[in-house]
C-alpha cells in the first residue's frame, strides 16, 4: 500500500468528524465530542489495522472490533459508511430515528459490522474479553493443525465510563490473568465526563492498575495517526498479555467553544458551533458529504479484507477434507443444526433424584457430549453448582483446550463474557452462580435478552430451600426479576425430566435467546408421568402434569413446588376435594403458547392457586385475583430448609389447610 | 494496660477458633476456614485496637468494624460474645437456626455490634467506605469547633472473593480519590477460594493495584498478632490516604486435614477433624467453653470504651451548651423527628411544570433546608438527574464540608456508599443514575431493603420516554424488578404535587425504609386535582385523582402515565364513556393499606386498565385476568420520544381506542 498522506489522514479523521456533527445536529439528539475525540483513532483501525470484509460481516477470522463507549455511536456507523458496510448516508441522515439502522446506542443484529450492543458502560469491554477469550480457544482447538483459521485479533475503544465501571476490572483482571495478548485496547484518555473534568472522582493512575492486572501498556498522543498506528503495531508483538493504549485525546476535537467540556459529551454542537468547529477543522465539505479520496483509503482496506477472506475460505474448505476429523469437530462448533440432543439429555435423566442442580450437572454432561461448542464455569462456586464438564481440563493461561472456565467471585464480568462467547460464534457458553447473584450479573442478561443471543446463565440455590446460608443468599424476588425482562427465558424444573428437556432447548432447541437455568440446592421429590407422557411438552413452558376428573381447583407449581404440589393434590384427593397439578418450568414459553393451548392447562374460569418459594403477587397473572398465591413475600430466615419451608407456611400439610380454607370461602 | 502474653494471644485466638468449630459442627453448616484464619487478626482488633461500648452499640463515635466477607459470621459473632455485647452463649450454640441472632451471615439490626449486612461479597468493603467518608463529612460540620465529636476509625476485613467483585474496585478508586485515612481493611490473603486456589482465576498484584488507587499499603503475618497490631497502629498513622494491610493467613488454621485447603472453605470440620484441629492447637476445653482470662482480656477493652463513651458523652452535653448554633445542627442530624418538611417541599412544587427530574430537584433543594442531613450525588449524571444541591459544595479530598458527592461512573459503589451513609447515622443519603441503570447497583438495593434503612436512590429517565438514547438505556422491566423486592419502595410521581409528597416520604415521614424515586426525562401533563384535595393522600401509594359518576371502568397510572390516563378520560367521557382515574405512584404503599381503602380506590368488581411505560404482566396483580394492561412488553426504540410512545400505542388516542374496544368486548 502507497504511502497515505497527512493531508489524506486529516481528512479522513474530519469527514468522520463532520458525519458525527451532521448526524447529531440533525438529529438534534446524541453526542457529537466522543466522535470527534476519537476520529484519528478510528481512522487508523479502521483505514489500516482492522482486518474486515464488510460484504461479509460474520466472516469467522474477521478482526472484532467493540466500541465500549456506546454513546460514540456516530463514529462506529461513520466508520462502517465509510468502509463500505450496509449502511448508507440516508442511514446516517436518520441517526436516532424510528426503526433506522443508527439507533442511538450500537444495537447487534440490528446494524451490520456492529460486533455488540453497547452503552451500558464497562460490558463491552468485558464482551471483548469475551472475544479475546473465544478466539483463544478456538486457536487451541483447531490452528496449527496444517492451517489456523483464527489468527484474528480483537480491539476495542473504552472510556472513562468504562473505565470506572465495576465490570471493566473484573474482566479485566480475567484478560490479564489469561494472557489474552489478542486483545488491544484503547483507551480514550480525554480527562472530561458528563459531570466535569475526570480528576473530580477519578484520580487513580489507570496505567498502574492494568499493570496490577498483568496488562502490557502503552501511552500514545492520540491525535498523532502515526504514533497510533505504532503503538497498535507495539501493541500486536505482545502476545502474552493483552494491551492497554492510553491515548490523550481532546473531546470535541475542533470544536471552538466545546473541545475539552463537558458539554460537547451529550449535546448536539448545533448549526453554530458546528460551523465554527468546521471552520477550524478546514473542512469545507457540504452536510454529510464525503470525499472521493477518503472513501476510496477506507475501500481499499475493505478490498484487502475481502481477498483475505476469500483466501481464508479457499483453505478452510481444503483443509477441511484434508482432516475430516478436524472438520467434523469444526461443523460440531460452527455448523450444527438442532440434533436431538434432548435424548441423550433425557435418556441420562430418567428417574434421576436428588437435588436438580445435581440434575442439571447430569444434563450438562450429556449435551456436552453432542454440543462441541458447550463450554462453561462458575464464579468460584462449581462445586456447589455442579457444572464441571468431566473429562475436560479448565481453560488457564497456558492451556486453552478445556471447556471449563474458571471466572473467579467476578458475576458480573461472568456475565458480560458469557456473552462475548455466545457472540463470538461457535460456543454455547454458560456461567454459573447462586440465583441470589443473578442481581450482580443482570444488566448483562438485559443485553444478552436485547441481542437475542444464546447466553446460559445456571442459577442454582434458588429459593429459601437453600436453608442456613439465610435471606443474603435466599433469592425470593429473583425469578420475578428475571421474567420481567422482555425475551429471557426462565427455566425451572421439577425433576430430572424437566431439566433435561429446559438444557436442550436453552442449549440448542429454542431459537436463540437467552436462558436462565434454575435449580434448587436441596433434594426433590421424585415425580411419577402418567404412560405415554411427551417430554416435548415441556418445552411449552407450562403443562398438565397430573389430572384428576371433577378437579375443583388447578395448582400451578414450579421447580421444588411441584413435588410440593403433588403431595398436596393427594391429601386433598384423600379428602374428596380434587385437584389438577400444573407444572410451569418456563413461564416465557407458556405464555408464548396460543391461547387454545393455555385454556387446555389453565381452563378458563377455573379456580387457580400457584405455589412457588418466591415473591407472589405477579403470579395473579394466572389465577385471576380470586386465585390463591402461596410463596414468599418477605426475606427468609436462616435455618434448616425443612424448618424455613414449614416458617413460610410451605409444608405440605400447611398449604393443603391454606387450600381448603381457600377452597370454603368459595 | 499491662503487656498481653504470648499465652494469653494464642488462648485468646484458639477460644475464637474453638467457638467457629463449635458452633459450626453444632449447626452441621457453615464456614468454619476464615474464622480460624482470622482469629489471630480479630483478637488484636476487638482486644486492642476497636474502641467500643457493647452496652452502647449506637455510640456515634464508636469505632466501625465491618466484615466484608460475611460468610466468616462466626469469627464476628464470637467476638461480639467476648466483647459482651447481648451475644450470649447460648446464641452461639443456636448459629443458623430459626430466628437465632446468629443467622448464616451477619445481619444489621438482628444482632448488636453488627454494623451492616454481609454475605453478598465486595459490598461490606463498600459500606464501610461509605462509614469512613461519613466519618469525614461529619469531621467537616463538628470537629474544631471547640469540642471533636468524630475520632473513631473504620476496621475491616474483606477476602479474596471480595477483592475479584467489581463493587470493591469502584468504592476502593473512591476511597483513594477522596484520600479516606479513617479506614483501615485488612486482607485476608489465604490464597484459597471455594474453588480451589485463588491462582487458578487471580493472579493480580493486589498491592499495586490499590496503590493505583491512591491508597497506602502494608505487608503482614495475619497469625503474628504483634505484627499484625504494629501494622494497624502504622495504618493508622496514615491520615491522607485508606491503608489496606494485606495479611497473609492460613485458612483452617489448626485443622491438620484442612488447613490451606479449599474444603477448610464452607463445610463443618466435624467432630473428628474437629478433634484433630483442637489437639493441634493445644485447645483443651470442652465445646463453647471460654476461659475466664479470655473474656476479661476482651472485657478490658470494652470497660475502657465504657470509659470512653461517658467522657464523649459529658463533654458532647456540655459543648452543645455552649455551641448553641451547632447544637441546632447536630440535632438536624441526629435528633430530628418528622418536622412537616413535607408542607415546605408542596409549597416549592405547587403547580410545576416540565419533567418531573426538574421537579425532584426542587424538592431535594426544599427538602435539603429542612433535612440537613440530607446529602447524595449522581454517577456522574447530575446534569441530567437534576439532584445538585444548591448553595452547597462538592465532597472533594480538601473539603467535606459539602452536600453534594461526585459518585463517577459506578452505580454499584455508589448505592453501597449511600447505603454505608445511611448506616452510619445523621445522614439521609441518596445516589442518583438513569432507572435502566438500577441493574447496576441492584444488589446494593436488594440490602439496603433487607436491613431497612433509609438509604435512596434517584431514578431519572424512566421509560421510553427518555427518547433517542434507545433501548439500551430505556427501562422497560427495571420497575416491576425494583418492585419485587421486599420492602423496597418505588415512587414514580405524576406531578410537582406526588413528587413533593414522595419525597418527603421517603426523605423522612415515612419508616426506615429505602425509597427509589422514579422520574422522567420528557414534561408531563400538569394535572388538575379537585378542590380541597388532601396531599397526603399520595402516602397512599394510590387513590382516586379523578371520579366520574358512572364511571363504567378504573384507569389505573402511574408516573408520566396519568397525565396520558386523564387526557384519555375526557376523550371517553365526551364519548359517553365516563371513566375513573386512579394515581398509583407507589404500589408498595397502595398495598399496605387495608382492604377497605383498597377497594375504595379500586371497587370489587370494577373493570379496570393499567397504564404504564413498562412491562405489563404484573399489573394483573390489580386488574385482574379481564383487565386491560396497557404498556411495553419488549425493549424500546431508539427514537424522539413522542414517536416512541406512539409507536407502543401509547398515544392517547391509541389509548382511547383500546379502551373502548376492552369496554365494547364486555
Amino acid at each position: 500500500m502507497s504511502e497515505i498522506t497527512a493531508d489524506l489522514r486529516k481528512l479522513a479523521a474530519n469527514t468522520l468528524r463532520a458525519l458525527a456533527i451532521d448526524a447529531v445536529n440533525q438529529a438534534d439528539s446524541g453526542h457529537p465530542g466522543a466522535p470527534m475525540g476519537l476520529a484519528d483513532i478510528a481512522v487508523v483501525l479502521f483505514g489500516e489495522i482492522l482486518r474486515y470484509d464488510p460484504s461479509r460481516p460474520d466472516w469467522l477470522d474477521r478482526d472484532r472490533f467493540v466500541l465500549s463507549n456506546g454513546h460514540a455511536s456516530m463514529l462506529l456507523y461513520g466508520a462502517l459508511h465509510l468502509s463500505g458496510y450496509g449502511l448508507s448516508l440516508d442511514d446516517l441522515k436518520h441517526f436516532r430515528q424510528l426503526k433506522s439502522k443508527t439507533p442511538g446506542h450500537p444495537e447487534f443484529g440490528h446494524t451490520p459490522g456492529v460486533e455488540t450492543t453497547t452503552g451500558p458502560l464497562g460490558q463491552g469491554f468485558a464482551n471483548a474479553v469475551g472475544f479475546a477469550l473465544g478466539a483463544r480457544m478456538m486457536k487451541a482447538r483447531f490452528n496449527g493443525k496444517g492451517f489456523s483459521p483464527f489468527s484474528h485479533r480483537v480491539y476495542g475503544i473504552l472510556g472513562d465510563g468504562c473505565m470506572m465501571e465495576g465490570v471493566a476490572s473484573e474482566a479485566a483482571s480475567i484478560a490479564g490473568h489469561l494472557g489474552l495478548g489478542e486483545l488491544v485496547f484503547l483507551y480514550d484518555d480525554n480527562g472530561i465526563t458528563i459531570d466535569g473534568q475526570t480528576n473530580i472522582t477519578f484520580t487513580e493512575d489507570v496505567e498502574k492498575r492494568f499493570l496490577a492486572y498483568g496488562w502490557h501498556t502503552l501511552r500514545v498522543d492520540g491525535h498523532d495517526q502515526l504514533a497510533v498506528k505504532q503503538a497498535i503495531r507495539e501493541a500486536e508483538k505482545i502476545e502474552d498479555r493483552p494491551s492497554l493504549i492510553l491515548a490523550k485525546t481532546h473531546i470535541g476535537y475542533g470544536s471552538p467553544n466545546r473541545q475539552d467540556k463537558s458539554k460537547a459529551h451529550g449535546e448536539p454542537l448545533g448549526p453554530d458551533e458546528g460551523k465554527l468547529a468546521k471552520e477550524k477543522l478546514g473542512w469545507t465539505g457540504a452536510p454529510f458529504e464525503v470525499p472521493a479520496e477518503v472513501r476510496a483509503f477506507f475501500g481499499k482496506q475493505a478490498a484487502a479484507g475481502k481477498v483475505a477472506r476469500e483466501a481464508w475460505e479457499k483453505n478452510l474448505a481444503a483443509w477441511k477434507l484434508e482432516q475430516p476429523e478436524l472438520a467434523k469437530l469444526w461443523d460440531g462448533h460452527f455448523a450444527r443444526k438442532p440434533g436431538g440432543a434432548w435424548k441423550t439429555a433425557l435418556a441420562a435423566l430418567q428417574g434421576a433424584k436428588g437435588a436438580t442442580r445435581a440434575m442439571s450437572g447430569t444434563a450438562i454432561n450429556a449435551l456436552a457430549k453432542e454440543i462441541p461448542g458447550l463450554v462453561g464455569g462458575s464464579a468460584d462456586l462449581a462445586g456447589s453448582t455442579k457444572n464441571t464438564i468431566a473429562g475436560s481440563g479448565h481453560v488457564g493461561p497456558s492451556d486453552f483446550t478445556g471447556r471449563n472456565l474458571h471466572f473467579g467471585v467476578r458475576e458480573h464480568g461472568m456475565a458480560s463474557i458469557v456473552n462475548g462467547l455466545a457472540l463470538y460464534g461457535g460456543f454455547v457458553p454458560f456461567g454459573a452462580t447462586f440465583l441470589a447473584f443473578a442481581d450482580y450479573n443482570r444488566p448483562a442478561l438485559r443485553l444478552s435478552a436485547l441481542m437475542k443471543i444464546r447466553a446460559l446463565e445456571i442459577f442454582t440455590h434458588d429459593s429459601i430451600g437453600l436453608g442456613e446460608d439465610g435471606p443474603t443468599h435466599q433469592p425470593v424476588e429473583q425469578l420475578w426479576a428475571l421474567r420481567v425482562i422482555p425475551g429471557y427465558h426462565v427455566w425451572r424444573p421439577a425433576d430430572g425430566v424437566e431439566t433435561a428437556m429446559a438444557w436442550a432447548y436453552a442449549a440448542e432447541e429454542g431459537a436463540p435467546a437467552p436462558h436462565a437455568l434454575v435449580f434448587t440446592r436441596q433434594n426433590v421429590a421424585a415425580l411419577t408421568r402418567p404412560e405415554g407422557f411427551d417430554p416435548q411438552l415441556v418445552w411449552k413452558g407450562g403443562y398438565v402434569l397430573q389430572d384428576a376428573p371433577g378437579a375443583q381447583a388447578v395448582l400451578i407449581a414450579t421447580g421444588s413446588e411441584v413435588g410440593l404440589a403433588v403431595a398436596v393434590a393427594a391429601k386433598l384427593a384423600a379428602a374428596g376435594k380434587p385437584v389438577r397439578v400444573v407444572s410451569m418450568p418456563c413461564l416465557e414459553r407458556f405464555l408464548a403458547q396460543d391461547s387454545a393451548y393455555q385454556a387446555s392447562v389453565l381452563p378458563p374460569g377455573s379456580k387457580r392457586c400457584s405455589i412457588e418459594a418466591g415473591r407472589t403477587g405477579p403470579w395473579k397473572m394466572l389465577t385471576g385475583l380470586d386465585g390463591l398465591n402461596l410463596g414468599v413475600d418477605t426475606f427468609g430466615e436462616s435455618a434448616p430448609y425443612e424448618q424455613v419451608y414449614d416458617h413460610f407456611g410451605l409444608s405440605p400439610d400447611k398449604v393443603v389447610a391454606s387450600v381448603e380454607g381457600w377452597l370454603a370461602r368459595g
